[in-house]
């Protein structure tokens, strides 16, 4: 497995900011230069840094870390939509998140950042038809990370998932670019038949914590849907929803509500 | 330990399907054939797989393998009801779930079932008055499984419990047979003092995702309970309850909502 | 690093009494004698047994045990203001948990628990300006317990998180003594800005299952939020407050909420 | 695996003194109470102990501790005749060697042993046609401990192999009852051919240090072989032979060499 | 890495040799399918067979199986030199060892051939520039395997080192091809200064059991040391040296003693 | 446990070296970086760096690197005489065994250093009454690094132990200063009986590979013993034994023969 520091590193700032974030962290924290070192700084490239960290955190006595590291390195080296997509979802993290100061603690530490590189090496290895494999990676994640997101389901990039702990995204759900969603958010299905029974949700959504949005229904661009809120039928675009059952309460206020990351919801629009 | 295989595998078509659904996989996956001969393939009973497993995915340095999988095999072998119980598990969560293609997946992959199976030895352990040994495993499967089931509950067989994460079901709770129950869900208690205070949910109940429960409250038969609800008193069998706080909306569609799996509520029966 | 029993177990009841249970459950199972040992009774303190713990548990492949526990270790040891907390930490636990039948299942076991002291040596790591270890404890034991507490929050002590699964609480969040809450509740800020943006939760308050507060608002002293709600404005103290998004519905019924654990939320009060 | 400690420890008088002095350990050094209970004084017979503790030093991530304990304790548990000589290697071991103050020391620490009773259930194994563990259970083994004795030896009771590093036993050597050897002794074959080509040890022989004996030549009772000796014919019963390669120099001066532990060649006997 | 089943089986007899008897011992010993499938059947090439199992046994807390496979992949995947060398090794192992009766025995099991792999990619990567890495495989595999090869030594082809316990072969050292060697065995230089200081052994040389061969002298193609010498002095082509120091005794019987591995010495040759 | 960097680096020129060793190392090889800062460069004091390697080497699932570090550490930390031995047996290894290039193999890799560290602890430990850590850190270096060096066995400072595979030390042995040995070495007793029974070796002295010296003995100041020897009287100081059983050949012909390490023996001193 070629890993060595190219001399694409001046196009490649979010490796390069990555590398430098971890150099300062090595001499400011001693006790964590091994780590640092054998999580980033010995690593060639962002692609393997990935590979390698979810391989040891996803191994067990089961299915050990170098079968693991050689899966999503598989899935990872020379895969130009995921080299975009990971730097996009580390800059929407960094972003998004004022207690996230840096990208390197979002490739290190958050677990929807992970467990949704971890789907995008599962979604990879599906579509080259190894879906054995691609399960495995799934419900490992689903184990160590607490969000479980089937395979088959289309996320776009620079998707941010806060906190992660129990998300699930469904077989047939759509996420967006630009997305942003809290911990314990559900795009579910209804129904023990098969086919398309899950969420499509737009770009630039805010999905705020624990909110539930079950069936084949379309968040439209821009919308937001309120903490706790049961979505069941379609929110359209730059509208709020809230409520169990969620209900349109007016109007987003700013463009994408995905960047704004604000979850409140203006009661004095509320047409209840 | 005896885990040969036996003649009776003629009778056992569970045992004898997902062992076809095993080799299937190791001949597809060749990667993940170390792994699935491992789990499966070479032990000599569902039952020695469904501990073997456990025992691997819960060990620790505090507790090891061989250890669990003693305790294990101790409450899963030659136990009849087991041996009925974790069948239906399996059927359960095959039927119910769309996502799920094989039973295979469910014995190697489904918090849910896995957290189930662990409970089942724990509540065997409680009445083999061995309460520490019983304790650890409810613990430690809600660490590594996410879904805290305490051993002195009761429940039922044909239970699918999915995607699993942040389910708590309390110590005084019973769940009858074919329940299904979704991520997030709470059969939780009320007040410091013990005695008998959680919920008591009847036979082909669905309580759908992030529910909550709560109290010595009966859940009739065929009930179905709405994603996100919150539920403080009864709910009559074959009726559908939803909202924070819960409230009876009307009749449910069908004859068992925990196999029809169909989450929507239908919003013009809202009595509000 | 010092670790021998001293001649103050007379004057430290809590770890006399841990002591004495973790004996007699290795007496009566003798399967878990190996575990209790390792675990409890070869410390020489009850800040060694859980600096020793949690960095068994949190250990990987990546940071291992001897690196943390000495992290741990050096938070615990000679600290008074932990030794306080974690000792009320678990007189909570027991207290208002009716589940809980020894100091020694809070020590081994409770989630909630085991988090809170992670979070107790991030925080105080984060005072000694060891930032970088701060967080990567603080997402580790969001990781294996589950509960994602930032190291800048500030906690009380006497303060008890049942289950834990999916808890969440923010940069600038506080919280006062003995407060209790439960499995999956947030204290969750709102927007992409920095600065204080996260609740103040007085003292006695209980926060039931899934509810969410959310921005830099007050839950004023003994406060109740009832389970699933979403809280987005001050409550007062004394009051409680429900629904999604919650209102207030009444005066609580007894004087610390947090000690009762009476979820029951009074719908007679409901000002709807 | 039935586990309990039986009633039959009074006429167990091997493994209760190696529980006493478990205990005392326990007590007098309380660093290691968790490793002691564990490894002893948790089990409950010593088939037990010794099937558990060869497990966890030979498990690895190919091979785990659960399948090896299994593999140890189906050879070790109800036979008969491993119960005794596993006993009488234990006290070989401390009557023979004054540095050994303990049975325990012998169980747990030395590593000729534990090598001796990996090779016991090789042997069984054989016998029961299992071949391929029995060959995997030999060369871990010689990994391990550094003893690399071929299922396929036959082998006395009461035989002590001291320090045992480079220890080589081949597949057609016997040895008797009541011998001794050091670390790096050979019984070695000669030739390409298979077939009987290893030497036959009698019973009460010692074989000093580094002493290599081979091809299909026989070592009479109570005979001693010199350190570093390389002995290619026979030796008669009762004499002691020494060099490279070996003469006879003479008899031996007490009953039993292996008993006397005696490394001295009487040079006043050389018949050089 | 690509690690897919090549058309090239057919001929690769020595890898199709070693899958079929592997998978004969997963079918005949079911307990081990899991660990036959996971270190030979999931593997596409002979080479990683290889490069998987050293990394698998010599990975460790501080170095990982990971980061090890990569290396010994590298070192070993296009390499024909390899390629050659490491089946010749295999069938020297099975012709010249009555005792092994598999190629899959030679793979899985012996430490003299594990370690001769370990030395080649060691020496593969000093001649890569990587001395680094290269002395942590020859220390690591001392560790491991007993077997302290220096990565500067030359070594042949069809190499077979017996047992493998304690060898040492040092820096400057050469051997030739078809070369055997027994445990024990010790190719030495002598003083402190660098400089070519160790032996140069030719083709076919037979080295017996604890022979010490030290110096920079030279052993001949054919020659025999017998067991247990110290060879401070050249040895002519087809003799064979014994004794402490060691002698010329005579001729040698055969056309290679590595093939005949006939440890004898025919005493009547003795000159002395 | 402080593990900081001290500002007496500029008066601890061997940590000092080391440091830089190992920074160039983790330039050059940068796929051990990783290694070498988690081994040397986090942490503080050379003795810190010695405690967590032996601890990470030594742990098993039995006794886990936390407790064995902090083991070690007590032994290492503020030990003076071991501040001032382990000091001198770096420099030994490095000035004596051309193949070192460095003060960090010896740190990092040499079982022989590694072992006589262990041995340094353990004999501390024995000295604090603590003989059942001192007899478990005895057998796991045997096992770790195949040399067995009892506790109660006197060694003094400057001593270099190469290869080190199967050298073994007794129970009342003594090592002088400045003493170089080889691989396979034994100071081994004589009898059944306790009392003063092992070897007493001067200083300066230089055991060549594989001699055995046998008994209460002494081999006076910078003795030679010659490879493959058997020892089983006393050695004159500045004399060369040689042979099995060793005779005296003459005078050695340097100052101090552990430090030439010139292992040839002049045969022309044979008195045969």
């Amino acid at each position: 497995m070629s890993d060595t520091a190219t001399n694409l590193d001046h196009v490649d700032p979010v490796w390069a900011r990555i590398q430098e974030e971890a150099r300062q962290l090595a001499d400011t924290e001693s006790g964590m230069s091994g780590f640092v070192h054998a999580t980033v700084l010995q690593h060639g490239s962002l692609e393997m840094v990935i590979a390698a960290h979810l391989a040891e955190k996803m191994a067990n006595s089961e299915f050990g870390a170098s079968n693991l590291c050689d899966v999503f390195a598989d899935a990872f080296i020379g895969n130009d939509a995921f080299a975009e997509s990971v730097r996009a979802d580390i800059a929407a993290t960094f972003d998004r998140d004022p207690a996230c100061r840096a990208y390197l603690d979002a490739v290190l530490y958050y677990k929807g950042f992970l467990a949704l590189q971890a789907y995008r090496a599962a979604n990879w290895l599906l579509h080259q038809n190894r879906r054995g494999i691609a399960l495995y990676i799934q419900n490992r994640a689903s184990e160590v990370f607490q969000a479980d997101i089937h395979p088959a389901a289309k996320i776009g990039r620079g998707v941010f998932i806060d906190h992660a702990t129990g998300v699930v995204i469904g077989e047939t759900a759509e996420v967006g670019n630009d997305v942003s969603m809290l911990h314990s958010v559900t795009l579910g299905g209804s129904g023990k038949e098969g086919g398309d029974r899950h969420p499509k949700i737009g770009n630039g959504v805010l999905i705020s914590v624990g909110a539930k949005v079950l069936g084949n229904i379309r968040i439209g661009d821009c919308a937001k849907i309120g903490g706790g809120s049961v979505v069941l039928t379609d929110v359209p675009a730059y509208t709020t929803a809230v409520g169990v059952p969620a209900k349109i309460i007016g109007k987003v206020s700013g463009p994408e509500p995905s960047r704004q990351m604000d979850h409140s919801v203006d009661q004095s629009d509320d047409d209840a």
